[in-house]
């Protein structure tokens, strides 16, 4: 496996070499536990500093499956439970773990649209996909509160949206401005999941900047395992923690970390001289030069991703010659002949990298 | 608080340097995700081996409470509930974690010794304290099994111990067998919380191997996060994985790490020229000298812990100007003017580290 | 409330009168608890002479989420979720019981056939809405093994069906054994909600008898709550019930009745002398009288339903009228000038009942 | 069984024949569901009268574990637990239903005292166990405050205490004053469980009012199910329910009857014409005949109980021949050669029942 690159997703490599750095630096400082050190309260202070949110809470979780268990659970009343896209992490792809403490996925379409498939000249997706809409939300909504019966059901607490989203497409400022403003108008919190939030805040084709973000949002977090972390998430809570006791409750999810100070020296050096950033836009750069390539070659893009995911209609015939020097991400068949296969870039990807997988494609 | 020496707690430092150098080295490889990578293989066969444990089934999690909490709930029925010390982690310290997974924490007495306070020679508290006896679990099993109505109480379900206790002390071999012995004739599963294990297996006053751990209990884990890891616990079942589905059971309790090789290089490292046990005796090589000095100026000790906490009764007085110098445990008030104190020597400390500290004693 | 006939729904009465005459005379015995009574014994005895499954565990519980709720988190690991209809009531109605006690309900599409709008002589839906497919099912467990990922998704544990659905419509002999044949071929037990059973089994348009179901399904329950008892549903697990203790599972769920008998005694009544079956078959005779009328008076009957539950397309300036005298149901709005309405019949729904329905439509 | 008289519990009879008799009444009446009826209503409003809290939530459930567990949710934080006398329902006897619903028992000793064995003229144990001390709640709380690490515990969240208690003693009104007073200072609502409330007001020794409890505490509950009822308890939330749902936290719990009137229907009976006292006085007396011909004739008191459960020291080889005609409650054994028995009275219990044990005494 060592010895084929690997494009099959953005969490097989391990840390930015400055964190490593800092890692060796203080590995010999003394420091206090469970995220009361100054190194969570400096990377606290870039964070909120960078996205302005002077009365944001920040704290620092190891994963994002955690992360979403515990955000969910902090949001919600038992008898609550989360929208998402039925394709949206929470819905889909956590093995269960909103469920595991308590809550219902109450889901909206999301992969509604009718895909292109005789212009090959264009993806068979839009950038539209994996996305909820205004709309669609604002019903599920309305259709809850006029049942009669709606306190047999369960409530819609929290909204969940995930940017990137899982097919690499992202929201436009309007159309997060139109779910934010439904959201505040029945006072249910907007939770974004920021896995990929570097990709998505470095992408060409965004108009949505931290800020934003922070503005619209209850509570997101920057992901650092997939962007230049060895492990971490950055919860952000903008108007500050909706619980009194967080402490608890984190360490009841299994999700407080001994040694706090390592998720807070990941993020601290993230946020210093603006690296979270740039090394975010590295791997916007290689995943455009890759898509540009593709499309020149006359290959099929199977959905119109404007971030480090890329995905692509491949014969089978050549995919098995390609699986010796290269691991990709299947995504799905297409059809009996070819397969989807998603390519993703990071951080470290280099231009050797790009052309390594070229000379394969 | 940096510039002051701390004997606060034994996860105050880093990493081995070590386990640092082969984060560098193996920083760009490019490893699949969730622990199915070769080095949580290879550090799960070199465990195995270690313990002489063939069939155990082997993974890697990131913290203790999230151990504890993802082990007992693989170990119980829904109806079970674990037997623990009432002193025990699980008992006292986890913030509700374990009932947080629908499970009751049934307490054994553990501190149920009368202390010694007239001997300033002695102890106040012998190295029992902090264990289960085996007569008080073996009633408690036959008290429940002998109730009428026992379908209407929470049926003993698992055993849980830790060695070291919360207290520093350990448990005899003939202790260990007999608590087995009685675990089995129940067929209950028992298991060891060894988040300190180096220690204990280290210590001077043990008969205890982790060979006699590993065909003694059913499930026990090897701490990282207190010996010598950046964070890791390494989780061994020694008969193989008592649930069909491991992996969806971990995600569920927001455990599953997503560069799960982070783990596995870690415990690589250590099981490699036996570090582990190298790192452990030095911090049990740190607490006996220490030790040894306090005893010579005529401190009384608290608790006759084998191992690398100790606990010394101090005058208040002389307490505020130590902690100008030094961060130490406080564990409780012994009388209106004297504190228990604890400090904690690791798999860092060195002989100046204690001569520091007795110079301000 | 009290003046006007209520056809709103199937628990708007109170029992058989032969319910309420044994329950008069037992009133002064005394009786063991928690179903330990003989009442219980004798009522289990019938149910499985009744249903033809002598290796059956039959208990009583109270209500219908309480036994969807229990039943479901006795069948399923903690990762896996239940599949049923997006229609189904544990999908969509029961205020997130499923979920509370920590697992997902895995959907399908139920409600996805084109209605007939333009055909006022034929219903609008057929009698196959609310029901799931056989091969939608197969797609569903097959989609699941065949993801490679498939241990980070949510397992399919057991499957959930309620006949009659919660639209009155019902499955024929061939598609449950169609259904059965799939779980049997995955190892997935088969779960029949039957809270208005009898109306089911009692239907002119059915071929499936309370045998076949006890043959083709691992457990399911004959409802007691709208058929005739004050309350009480009778959960048959046809080949032994899948826990090791079900009471304290019971008990943890809130669901052990302390006087049992009350619910034992009342099935008892119910399955002696066929009274379970004769009163449902009233219902059923009532609610055909009441179709038949209506589509002679030119109604658009909206659901082709077989039971006991009609649902009929009323123009909204005749129901502010009619409820002045009659209680219906509220379904759905159909258009801007008409309205959906269910109107339920039930075992003690007598001819002059229908009369004076029919006087004011 | 049937042929023997029995004093093993206080429900294993019916209702009042009152209660059957409104059953019968109302049977063929159409009701509304869910507790929206005007039988809960009345219900409601006599039982807010009969204990002078106008501003109370009165609502309706059907047995003890489930109202324990249904309110006990309501009224804590996920991180927060019940303390309860380690004696108490909540603690030792509901197999693990408290738990199940995520939250931790934090117990308080509460058999803390020195039995008398060695005079027969005195009960074995004094009215006083059972019960929590004011000192030992009060204790608990500061030490949690007082600890540093307070975060990493579970927070005590409300208090749990039953009147008369599993023994059945009773608080006296300074001490419920006392509790009540530790309560609110410190913000954490008091609970009381009344499962056997009657027997508790109607007794000769105690000088609390259903008006000082309902001014003292936060929520109780009359308790239906032993005291004349079929089933039910009568839950009041003295200064309103704390949750803003309180209808899906219910059915989340299985908890919400379909016919909810058929629990107002009882209690509405119970609470006119002050029949839940009267029918409750007849207990004590029954109890205090009992107790007092067993005096006589030189029995051992073990529990000196004021209220309708009477503990008994039992010559082994009496019982034998007892047990042929009388069942009565096991208690535990006392010594080799003699058994605590309990006989407990109800509302139904007549002076002929008493004679006609006392013949077999």
């Amino acid at each position: 496996m060592k010895d084929r690159i690997s494009f099959s997703s953005d969490y097989t490599k391990g840390a930015h070499p400055l964190i490593l750095q800092r890692l060796q630096e203080t590995n010999f400082e003394q420091i206090t536990g469970y995220g009361t050190d100054d190194y969570c309260k400096s990377a606290a202070d870039k964070i909120k500093k960078n996205c302005n949110a002077k009365d944001a809470d920040v704290f620092f979780l190891v994963g994002g499956t955690q992360t979403n268990q515990t955000v969910i659970d902090m949001l919600l009343e038992p008898y609550e439970g989360v929208v998402a896209a039925q394709t949206g992490h929470v819905a889909a792809h956590e093995a269960g773990a909103i469920e595991f403490s308590g809550h219902k996925v109450l889901t909206l379409p999301s992969f509604n649209e009718e895909p292109q498939f005789t212009d090959k000249e264009k993806p068979c997706y839009s950038d539209q996909v994996g996305k909820i809409k205004g709309a669609d939300l604002k019903k599920l909504i309305d259709d809850f509160y006029s049942d009669d019966n709606h306190e047999h059901l369960v409530f819609p607490g929290a909204v969940y949206i995930s940017h990137p989203t899982e097919y690499g497409t992202l929201y436009s400022k309007a159309e997060l401005e139109e779910i934010s403003g439904i959201c505040r108008e029945y006072k249910i919190p907007l939770f974004l999941d920021g896995a990929r939030l570097g990709y998505g805040l470095m992408s060409k084709r965004t108009d949505v900047t931290i800020e934003d973000i922070a503005r619209l949002v209850d509570v997101f977090y920057v992901g650092g395992t997939k962007v230049g972390a060895l492990f971490g998430e950055a919860v952000v809570f903008t108007k500050g923690v909706p619980v009194k006791h967080p402490v608890p409750v984190i360490k009841q999810h299994g999700a407080l970390l001994a040694k706090g100070w390592l998720l807070g020296l990941q993020f601290d050096t993230l946020f210093t001289d603006d690296l979270y950033m740039k090394i975010s836009r590295n791997a916007i750069e290689m995943a455009e030069l890759l898509r540009n390539k593709l499309i020149e070659r006359g290959y099929q893009i199977y959905i119109d991703s404007p971030t480090n995911q890329q995905f692509v209609v491949m014969e089978d015939n050549r995919l098995k010659e390609l699986s010796e020097h290269v691991v990709y991400g299947f995504w799905e068949k297409f059809d009996d002949t070819h397969t989807v296969v998603r390519f993703a870039t990071d951080w470290a990807t280099t231009k050797e990298d790009i052309d390594t997988l070229l000379q394969y494609l």
